[in-house]
């Protein structure tokens, strides 16, 4: 409420006042660790900076500002409702939302980014960072109408999990052009660790679709291997050692293993019951923009199309494993092994053509 | 002809000379780079070793020999005809054969390993080593009627390809019983670097089979996403360095990138029109050898089965990639996405069936 008082006395922040100011819209699990990051470094470079917060959940807001300010008493962090208060608050825009309908609204409803900035041609200086991972021609159109208004945009996806957002070790895989590339660096350097400039607007946004579409194939593989090695009698801690050392090394296999006691660490989901990492729901939904934009572009994507199906089959088959991680997969492979049921890619297609 | 002369007229070698010898069967691409290494070091090691080459191709034995006999002029090197001369002749045989079949003529036909084995019970104390990729239950049933024999047996398969076998630098995947390992592994260690003990019989080859099962669909999936993210606009070269320090990262993507200039060094099959490298026939027969496992343990194998059939499509649709490297799965799928065709695994298994 204090926050909208000030908005409506003050309408634009002074130029001055709103370069000091930075504001994250989305504290979901990704976007608050990235903004308690971001503003408690910032808070230690330059005390005099604002900060502030939008979410369309008003607890998230509330709590991340308790926790803000408890750990910050001289932090000066306002909640907004709306996107509108967030532009005109500061010169900077995070936002870090669940996917393309949340950025489609964020950005161009009424009360949005776009708008504001057109209704404002003073803000022209503003610098949008988006973080979402969305449809890269959504992104590309919206990014197209924010330079439009005269401001930057960067589609700034991230990659390295809630763990890495918490320990500012992700890695910004950055679209946009170089000036707007090199306004929004010193920030992504406050989230993340290594930030990577891919290319134009939604480059980003193209090379982590592709990285994911690599890794959402990984994990099924591996845990094809891993119960095929099983079904051999092989000891999963050798074979997992075995193929960590060889040609079929991959993140899925020595970091995200899936079988309980396969690597000498305890660390990956799969030993507390596939809790945390990555939701599987979210793999579904990458493989979807990688599929979606092969079937725009005309590339073909055999394993990608493949991979989707089956993510999308175990969802409905195993609704637990919505939440959990993408490697629990290989739950749900288990299962049908011990019930001697065969899962094929042309039986799951076809099934979902006649549904 | 000579080496014949003398087994005729001898018959099983006197112990004593026989632990000096070392047979090895199979001088193809991989088996000749390995007899080399593992005879040139012998000899090294001990100036009074036999050698005795054995393979079906007698230009392969006799172009082998003229070779290591032009470079060591003292060394003692025998060509044989039969198997059964091969393991009258040595304590130690290798094998090293295309596949299955083979496999089951050099050990069962009557010529072959385990009839001589059978007739001679004197060479009771004989060393078996396997390093064909071939179909574990067949290995299984080999290695028990070897063992039965009174002789030891491992199955050790291996990994790092041609160029391996000729640096010396392959890793072993090794099964069998400790002592056969043991016994093993200094020939072994002449040959690779890396020597792994997977377990039991049949536990290498299976070890390296869930292997290259990752490995052949990380092949597919990394081309399907260098493709997708060029369709997107990104350099190739951008796209391999994101992935290649992300979760999608693989050897396949960070040493086999199947996209000529996408890697710094010019050194992937790719830069020469896929010659050279892991050939796609060989990959195929791979993916066969874990969806036929997977059949008879009942483990589901749907991204296996998928890269297997498209694998096959492949090299119906284009014959010429037999040969090249499996990383050239890329410019068949680059040549559809030219032409606007969508490869999907669903309508290859159809058309398969209908076949």
């Amino acid at each position: 409420m204090k926050a909208t008082k000030i908005l409506l006395n003050a309408a634009l922040r002074s130029p001055e006042l709103r370069s000091k100011s930075i504001s994250f819209i989305g504290l979901g699990r990704m976007g608050s660790e990235m903004a308690y990051n971001l503003f408690s470094k910032r808070f230690a470079e330059a005390t005099d900076s604002h900060f502030v917060v939008c979410d369309a959940v008003e607890e998230a807001t509330k709590s991340f500002q308790d926790n803000f300010l408890g750990q910050f008493p001289g932090a000066k962090l306002d909640v907004v409702k709306t996107p509108q208060e967030a532009v005109l608050s500061s010169e900077t825009i995070i936002t870090m939302l669940p996917s393309t309908p949340q950025v489609n609204t964020v950005y161009r409803q009424l009360t949005g980014i776009i708008p504001t900035l057109r209704s404002f041609p003073s803000a022209g200086f503003t610098l949008l960072i988006d973080s979402t991972t969305l449809d890269v021609q959504v992104a590309r159109s919206i990014a197209a109408e924010v330079i439009d208004t005269g401001a930057d945009m960067v589609d700034a996806p991230v990659s390295g999990g809630v763990l890495g957002a918490k320990a500012g070790t992700l890695s910004f895989l950055v679209g946009g052009m170089s000036t707007a590339f090199e306004r929004a660096r010193p920030l992504l350097e406050l989230m993340g660790k290594r930030i990577f400039h891919c290319g134009g607007s939604g480059a980003g946004l193209g090379a982590k679709i592709c990285n994911n579409l690599v890794l959402g194939v990984e994990q099924i593989v591996v845990a094809e291997a891993m119960l095929l090695g099983q079904k051999l009698g092989l000891d999963p801690a050798v074979l997992a050692s075995v193929i960590n050392s060889s040609t079929g090394a991959c993140w899925s296999s020595s970091i995200n293993n899936p079988v309980p006691g396969a690597l000498p660490d305890k660390s990956p989901p799969c030993e507390r019951d596939f809790e945390g990492g990555f939701a599987t729901a979210l793999m579904l939904k990458d493989m979807g923009l990688a599929t979606n934009i092969a079937r725009n572009t005309g590339a073909p994507l055999p394993l990608g199309e493949a991979a989707e199906k089956l993510y999308a089959h175990v969802l409905v088959e195993d609704p637990q494993l919505i939440r959990k991680d993408f490697s629990s997969v290989y739950r749900y492979l288990s299962q049908c092994a011990q019930e001697g049921k065969r899962v094929r890619i042309e039986e799951i297609a076809s099934a979902e053509e006649k549904s």
